[in-house]
């Protein structure tokens, strides 16, 4: 039946259709109108376009997932569109009690040992750039990978639960940016340095920049069947200390190769202490930086042939093997840019000018003919080959003031984000130099994601502006604001404004949008025991009936059971300074039958899904009386979920 | 003007009203009337009236601010109503890196000192429930008190900055629950017990739980100048070990008061090893528990004449001079319950039944009748005079399976949580047995709220169910699912839903809505090099060009500046071993103009809001080349904004 508004509606723009209009204007049940609402709330008849194109009832699934970076909140974030609702934010490089992340149980070995650098515990990371896994260059929604840029770490996020399983550290770099982008069948994931230094750690001054310090590309080889990077399979490429930035993979046409831009060919090492320029001017001089074109397979190949360097336990390409080899080959961009962005049929790489007005479009075949061709008009200080600037691109397209990232459509356009213009430009990758459509952001636009728009076919649709600055946006919330991510509908003639969301925690830099549907996630954990780490039933997992506390010297293990609404055992005492182990089993599988353990005082708390095995292990060196109880709200005796921890002081 | 859209709606209506209408339904720039677009997204009328009633354009401000905790997220979250987006996670008990929250800042001391338990560093809470402080039982806007279940301790928040400013560790008790609730010109923030154990930490078998485990009620004094509470003032009383529950402070006629609920007068310590029934069973054997009214005012007097015990540092008033003295007095109150509100103008004090399908209203004027007329026609086993029931009562009303919660209006209506129907049940307080209307949530509700619903000045128009359950409401992220926030429209005839919000972090237990220009908060720190703790001008704070970098022995301190876009210094050298302290002044003033300062691979990281002062102190314990930069996105040459630490090994 339509609806009395559609009716109306209809009413009034086609005349010659005569329909049975409705003479009531929908009311709510809680009184008003639709236009008494419109005009207590000051809202035009634009805004509740904007409402109605993205308010999702009760109960109704949203139609994509964006997952975004959160910045050095060192976490994911998960936001449903078209709603604008965030779902989850997905704990990583950090501990988060919530998720029962970091706090005593199997996530302690992934968070700290795994995620280790340079022997130092780290729990926090600045994460940059998810990517999600990719199959014949499209999303399939089976894992997530983000990179680290403090702390030069790479996470991989297993979206049966959305948890993280595993971190690896780089052993070569310091710090790395252009990461985690995956090749188009998830192939390596790979992490790119930003910052130079002496490659293994180590020391050297900085008047040693250009001999001793570094970048490099490590190409991490993912398992997919184990759902795990392979360290022992990967591998790097050793690359000039051009602080690289942004890195893509090639496709189709491209597969097998990577591009990284860089900002920082005039390696510029800051002030040193002795009056040079500070980083922001050094870094700035030049017109042109250097993009970098690297034929991975044939890297791959050569590291398989033995033609390598050990550094730090992993094996690298040395920068002069890259060089004479063509691994690695340069080309002029304008001026220390930002974004390297493949289109979607990987003939073209966009790189956005950032203090150059332009977007340069690389043309893939054309770079490849000349690097096969072995030209190589000049070489920079390294020995690497830089092509020809005109023989190798499509062209330029004149963006504004400070062009960064570009993302597609389905329809052939591009999608460019300006910071100081703060605006969204649409333009044509294939027309180059015709017509552009700008859209304000409010403020500040960084970073741009599309639906699907990474892949080899976008879907269209939707743009969201990742902005930087939100000022007057939102309800002022103290002196460090939110970001605002602002939907945009490009599916009609003009791109148009649609959805500020505010982003309460973190700051994204990069995110990727796929169909929800593609999305396949676990309701619980099945059977009952299952470690979560390795999918399998634990040996330690408990049955009911066969909870118990067996004590070995010092050492003691629980066997405890979890359900609604007690724990079993609910009493254990032992003495100070024991080891204590409790293996914790669910033996709930219905849906959101979530539970939570946790030891007051002793700075343990897991969470508890259903089915899940969990194992803490901590040092009862604290004596007293030490509740433990449910955190997750579970049942309507959630607050008489609990027992006792006992510890006898010692010499008692 | 009138819109299109409501002209139409409005010609429809009254036909009698001859307006002209626009013949064009309305268009938005992508393409689509609002017909059109209801019909491809499959909205209803009361889906179109629902999105007009939240969607809030770019640039409008929420109306309302929702302060919920995050329970075992160990934080905040504030939510702008009606557009119920999350505008701010607040860090609390917990490091937050995106916030710069205990990671080597100045944060560290509040954190991980103040916030210590029995020498132990803890580094997570479990936050339950947020007050904010009150001038003459109104709120104020000025602070955010918030306690931790798990390990006893109660947090300041200051709403200037919406920053953790102090936290507290409660010294007697090893769970709370009842916190932190505030008096009602904030002269104390109560925080009241749970998990009973001997008061002051320390180790006693079980089998004495009736006579050495405890529960307190404890009265912190809050300084509102200082904006800190102060434990020197502070004060508790002993109370038994019946695992007290919720707690609200009366007002107006009842100010001076405090009431607190429990659940387990059975005193049940679970199986305590030896067969005897969980808790679950154990605690809801006995029809009744009770609801303990507390003169504080009394106990106040009683501790300034020195009538306490010293425990672990804190003045207590014993139990039995509680009881004798009338301070403490029991009344009561079916089964297990839970929810303990007073309502608006202090008379009545609303308890659900939790295991009983009632909510009870206690009236205040009969219980403080009873007590001044020192009557006492029963005892609990520790002496405390126990109040007759029908004497204490305004009377009950039946809810349904499960009550919970009650929160208020401005129409003399109470709101209650059922969990178990998973209903909020809408009735009148003064003219109990009356009418009742239901509206069904999705699922299980546990809390409540509404607008300055706690306040003795409600003000109606929203209610939001704090549900428990989400299952299929949201695109599924897998076994651990977000909580539902549910706003509900009470404005009209009846109760109407109207909006579902995922919250993708934490755990809210209960929240509270403040007016949103209550809230007086910074743009920035001004003047430059402020310390947000202290809120005066360091005198480690630099100007623009006094930045330096001084060695004294193995100590080493940089004098460092923040400004678009370096650090000045943007390099120091320091030795394996040498103890650094980098003092940071951000000497930018405009609003969003953050930045951020971290340090490779040391798990530094702090945020540098305008105008603020930092300090971190640290090791140089790992030797090398470590890049240092600015996390916040600031500015075109925001990864230019960079520098270098290096650390000369020992013996080189």
């Amino acid at each position: 039946m339509k609806s009395p508004l559609l009716l109306l509606a209809l009413a009034a723009c086609a005349p010659s259709e005569q329909t049975t209009a409705s003479t009531t204007a929908p009311k709510s049940a809680a009184g008003g109108d639709l236009g008494s609402i419109m005009a207590a709330r000051g809202l035009s008849d634009a805004d509740v376009i904007n409402a109605a194109k993205t308010y999702t009832p009760s109960g109704v699934h949203d139609e994509y997932v964006i997952f975004a970076s959160g910045g050095h909140g060192g976490n994911m974030i998960a936001i449903g569109v078209p709603s604008m609702r965030i779902l989850k934010y997905i704990a990583v490089f950090g501990p988060e009690p919530w998720q029962g992340y970091g706090f005593g149980g199997l996530s302690d070995k992934v968070l700290y040992q795994d995620g280790a650098q340079g022997g130092k515990e780290i729990s926090w990371g600045d994460v940059h750039h998810p990517n999600l896994s990719e199959t014949a260059g499209d999303y399939d929604g089976e894992f997530l990978f983000v990179n680290d840029k403090a702390n030069a770490r790479v996470a991989v996020i297993d979206l049966a639960d959305l948890s993280t399983k595993q971190i690896v550290a780089n052993p070569l770099v310091m710090s790395d940016h252009g990461g985690a982008f995956v090749t188009p069948n998830t192939e390596y994931v790979v992490e790119t340095s930003q910052y130079a230094a002496p490659l293994g750690g180590g020391y050297a001054p900085l008047d040693s920049y250009n001999d001793t310090f570094r970048g490099a590309a490590t190409f991490w080889k993912f398992n997919r069947e184990a759902g795990r990077l392979d360290p022992a399979a990967s591998w790097a490429i050793e690359l000039p200390p051009y602080a690289q930035d942004l890195a893509d993979s090639g496709k189709l046409v491209s597969d097998g190769w990577v591009f990284i831009n860089s900002w920082n060919t005039e390696r510029s090492a800051g002030t040193e202490g002795k009056g040079k320029p500070f980083t922001e001017s050094g870094a700035s001089q030049n017109d042109t930086d250097y993009l970098h074109v690297i034929d991975y397979k044939k890297a791959e190949a050569l590291i398989a042939a033995g033609n390598f360097k050990m550094i730090a336990g992993m094996k690298v390409l040395p920068l002069e093997v890259a060089a004479k080899e063509r691994v690695l080959s340069f080309i002029a961009e304008p001026k220390s840019p930002h974004g390297c962005d493949v289109t979607p049929d990987g003939t073209g790489i966009v790189v956005g000018g950032k203090l150059d007005t332009h977007a340069t479009v690389f043309e893939f075949s054309k770079i490849k003919d000349q690097i096969t061709k072995g030209e190589c008009p000049s070489k920079d200080p390294y020995g690497v080959c830089v092509l020809d600037f005109q023989k190798s691109i499509r062209g330029q397209q004149q963006i504004g003031l400070g062009p960064l990232h570009t993302v597609f459509d389905n329809k052939g356009f591009a999608y460019t984000s300006v910071f100081l213009d703060s605006t969204v430009v649409k333009w044509d990758y294939n027309k180059l130099g015709g017509e552009t459509e700008a859209i304000s952001t409010q403020y500040n636009i960084g970073h741009i994601l599309s639906a699907e728009g990474d892949t080899v076919s976008p879907d269209g649709h939707w743009v969201v502006a990742m902005n930087k600055m939100a000022q007057d946006r939102f309800t002022p919330v103290g002196p460090l604001l939110p970001q605002n991510f602002q939907l945009i509908d490009i599916s009609g003639q003009n791109m148009s404004m649609v959805y500020d969301l505010p982003i309460p925690l973190g700051e994204p830099h990069y995110a990727q949008m796929i169909k929800a549907d593609k999305l396949k996630t676990l309701q619980a954990y099945i059977p009952a025991g299952t470690n979560p780490y390795t999918d399998k039933v634990s040996e330690h997992a408990v049955a009911a009936g066969a909870e118990r506390t067996e004590r070995k010297g010092k050492k003691v293990d629980v066997y405890m059971s979890v359900i609604r609404s007690h724990f079993a055992p609910d009493f254990f005492e032992v003495e100070q300074g024991d080891e204590v182990t409790i293996h914790l089993t669910s033996l709930e599988q219905a849906y959101d039958q979530t539970h939570g353990f946790s030891i007051d005082m002793y700075n343990v708390n897991v969470s508890m899904e259903p089915g899940k095995y969990e194992e803490i292990t901590f040092k009862a060196d604290r004596s007293g009386v030490f509740p433990f109880y449910c955190t997750e709200f579970c049942s309507a005796l959630h607050l008489e979920m609990m027992g006792y921890l006992l510890v006898k002081p010692k010499g008692s």
